[in-house]
């Protein structure tokens, strides 16, 4: 029997072009030989919205809706006002696809240098939801541009987006040896969503008796991250406490150049799409400087999200050993990075 | 001409006392021969409300509006449910005393232990604003309990309000050698807010023509916490973008032992209050482990602000001093630190 893959693939603006190219090339390289790989490259970002306008039209969403998984590289460029693409493009979709688990592991590989003193142990996962929140554009503006303008932004926080994310997160807390899970909000001023957050959490983990949970205000959590990471395993949090404590995140664990992300619809009902947290990287991008190694894991989490578990693994592997090489080699291209994985998953 | 400080004291909780103790004691110390001190206690926190019911009555709050400032300690108890204390004292008393400008600096000191490597260069101010935003307490709840639960929390901002902290942080800015002032925000999705807050920025900036602009996003800004914290001189943010950042500060230069803050009411209309950054510790109440430099510090910035800067300073350099000191002493009590302390500043 013949498997198929048929792939979504954004490169997107700066260094997204570069770094998806080598994920393909790794992707390419890892698949089995009975899976028939189809890609279709789609020209989201700012070059499309110069020429057209458009950000993300209906037809787009349409096709988009055909393929198994979506690979992104990188959207965003200064020539486009600040939110334009953020809301028009990445936030649309992934409201629309809606990508609730909003999913970024942590770990510190070996060789990685971290801001942190004394090479911390670090291997946690972030569960973000992704579809509520103070993200749901709610809110308006009165009197805009007058010394009287009131602004609001509402946050939008309900049983059933709460209650699937945390039930998600239970269960890869479940899967992993530590089994802990910690909720992060700040539930001691947001009464109203902190206690729909904590009061959900205390019932989902009644069907989850062997995972040990606790609780943590998010600023408290910004201390940890940074004087005892290894005190997490698990994290499930708000869309705008996970966008920040993910790159904080990203930041300590080697940086945004080897983290990946999956916004996903663990139902299956819309595609995936699996990205690196950085973004587009104008000032260097075309240059071959980019590091695709965030790229590359994102494609991991991808075979992982469509069952190819393994091949995940080969490709997380293929990077730690990579990664652990790098201090002891010259600097390489973005290419050359994406060979050499690319071997190492086919040995 | 004799002069007087009129002080309210909130000890608090848990080390709260012992630390409020120190600062009083470096207070006495340091105060010129003609300045009457006086001071009065309050008994808020969680003894008071298991004896009471009562966070802060109309009649406390009559009484504190007479002093010239108030120090606090810290309020917090794990035997009193998340947010009472919070929003039933330390909230009420920033709204209804008119704390919007939140001050936390942040200065690595020579000899104090960082968990970033390297031992960077930190010395930079956060302005947060304390009195909008999310923290209004606007919102609700709607089928709580049921699986159709719906809980908002609504994010206020005005430009009366983001006006006057943002015109406060240029003047701190401009008093500074760098000059340079650093929005942190999320325009790029919380819109509304988003515009307002880097609206007002805009248009205070040309009236401080001397003061250096930029602007980040709250996700890569705690990125630029570990990685480079040397890039920052004065921030202004919103009130829980400044709550997180100012823990993260905190932690990376030197712990919330160290991390001191004072609640502003530029106008003088009401005291200001001035607490230490770190909470009760009920862990280590009572044993007298609690470092009371926070607590100093705050006194300095308590100085400040009534016009004793030469007081201040004598106190930041006593603590500068007393810190670089601290790797070749064997560890002190509380007290004798407040001790060592007063000797410094008295000279
Ligand atoms: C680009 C932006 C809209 C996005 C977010 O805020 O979610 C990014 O910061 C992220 O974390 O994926
Ligand atoms: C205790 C809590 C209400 C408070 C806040 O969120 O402002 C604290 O975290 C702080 O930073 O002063």
């Amino acid at each position: 029997m013949s498997r198929s893959l048929n792939l979504a693939v954004i490169p997107g603006d700066g260094i997204g072009q570069e770094v998806v190219a080598e994920g393909l090339k790794v992707l390419s390289a890892v698949l089995p030989q009975d899976v028939k790989l189809e890609t279709e490259e789609y020209d989201f970002g700012a070059r499309r919205y110069h020429a057209t306008g458009e950000t993300l039209t209906d037809a787009d969403v349409e096709a988009l809706k055909r393929h198994d998984a979506i690979l992104l590289g990188a959207i965003g460029d200064p020539s486009v006002p600040s939110g334009v693409l953020e809301r028009g493009f990445l936030l649309k979709l992934r409201f629309l696809f809606d990508h609730h688990v909003n999913l970024r592991p942590s770990k510190l590989l070996p060789g990685v240098a971290t801001p942190l003193a004394g090479q911390p142990e670090i291997d946690f996962i972030v569960v973000r939801e992704g579809t509520e929140g103070p993200y749901t554009g709610n809110g308006g503006t009165i009197r805009k541009g007058t010394p009287h303008e009131v602004a609001t932004e509402v946050s939008v926080n309900t049983a059933f987006g709460v209650e699937r994310v945390v039930r998600d997160a239970f269960a890869r807390a479940q899967a992993r040896p530590r089994k802990k899970l910690t909720l992060v909000h700040k539930n001691n001023v947001l009464a109203f969503a902190g206690h729909l957050w904590t009061n959900v959490f205390n019932q989902v983990a009644q069907e989850f008796p062997d995972v040990t949970t606790d609780y943590i205000h998010v600023d408290a959590a910004t201390i940890y991250l940074v004087t005892d990471p290894a005190r997490f395993d698990v994290i499930v949090t708000d869309n705008l406490f996970g966008d920040i404590i993910t790159d904080l995140a990203a930041a300590v664990s080697g940086g945004i150049g080897v983290a990946a992300s999956g916004n996903i619809n663990p139902s299956g009902e819309f595609p995936s799409m699996f990205e690196p947290v950085h973004g587009s990287a104008p000032d260097i991008a075309g240059q071959g400087k980019a590091d695709p190694t965030a790229t590359v894991l994102s494609v991991a989490l991808l075979l992982r999200h469509l069952g190819y578990e393994a091949e995940a693994v080969r490709i997380e592997d293929a990077v730690s050993a990579d990664l652990e090489e790098r201090g002891s080699l010259p600097a390489r291209s973005t290419s050359e990075i994406g060979d050499a994985l690319s071997v190492r998953v086919a040995g």
